[in-house]
């Protein structure tokens, strides 16, 4: 299938049928999540893969009990970092440093600059921030997974506030943002042979 | 190339040759955004695509003068919507009848649910929850680029205020959010051999 089929393919699965994605497949999906573009690079957020099925199972009623979070494969959840200190864009710089095999002296110039532009926001505005992030990478796992004829449930649809909870997130300073089921189609998900909406191009774009 | 080929491939390319598109891989990258996922099925935001030369030389000042601007093939200027009312929602609801060949009237309860929860948002919630769904565009929209084989820049590195102006958005009811020059990587883009830096899998994924 060509990309374009691929998202063609694709929709928001509601109903799994609970069969496993092979390894390779879920690595591919991660890798090229892992891939995605962030600002500065600095990909602020952590991703929890969570298989573990007494886990799903406490989150679902959390998620409104939408079935496709027990009978996903893995539930991906999307975590921007509480907070964006210097002790992070350090880690940062350190880690260009070190995959670039430079001197990170060459490198303290950039450093101040994102200092200035990031430590200036309100934590709340940071927050933002990190989950606009997040949506590039959750658009990114999005054609990965349909390009790995795995079904994937994009879902804004839960308590974030009961996830953290549950998840024990605040400890690990990250908030969760959105959530992404990967798994496959029931048989009988009606949604499954539902005709695509879309905007119209002559609406959703306007060339100058 | 696989996908995960094309995300190494890409990066965010500084300096552009002015090369055109084709006009097929325009259109398959523009298809790809518009086959983004969104929250509802929604899509609120609209894609100005700039291909007029002097138009992309009055935005380039406020873009500090970044010179991908206007060296770009077509600039991709990503839209929030600056309300989203009873209107917008109606037509989305019409658009979902029309195209499923359905009774607008079997989707009166999914209407009220929308309606529920995106008009108790203020403006500034909705611009970002905007916002947040034009990333997903913008992730789907980079990873088509590079499976043409186009470069490609996202871009939060602009004055968003002066775009709007320029644009006449306020008129149209948009804001600039996320701006994405496409084109060709000059041969003399230094950054084009750079290393990709990316977090570390185990850090940036936590299994549960």
């Amino acid at each position: 299938m060509s990309l374009i089929q691929q998202l063609e393919w694709r929709y928001a699965t509601k109903k799994m049928s609970g069969e496993k994605i092979p390894a390779d497949k879920l690595q591919n999906i991660l890798r090229a999540t892992q891939l995605s573009a962030s600002s500065y690079g600095l990909q602020p957020y952590t991703i929890l893969v969570i298989e573990d099925a007494a886990t799903k199972e406490k989150l679902a009623p959390a998620a409104y009990n939408q079935p496709q979070i027990a009978a996903s494969s893995q539930l991906l959840v999307f975590c921007a970092w509480t907070d964006i200190t210097e002790k992070e864009i350090a880690a940062f710089i350190d880690n260009i440093a070190k995959t670039r095999n430079m001197d990170a002296e060459h490198l303290a110039g950039y450093k101040s600059m994102m200092e200035g532009s990031i430590t200036k926001l309100t934590v709340e505005q940071k927050q933002i921030w990190a989950s606009k992030q997040i949506y590039i990478a959750l658009g990114t796992a999005l054609v990965a997974a349909a390009s790995e004829e795995v079904d994937a449930t994009p879902m804004e649809g839960f308590n974030a506030q009961q996830f953290d909870e549950i998840l024990g997130l605040a400890a690990k300073g990250l908030k969760s943002v959105v959530i992404l089921p990967l798994g496959y189609r029931a048989a009988d998900d009606q949604l499954a042979s539902a005709i695509k909406v879309r905007r119209d191009q002559s609406e959703l774009f306007q060339f100058i």
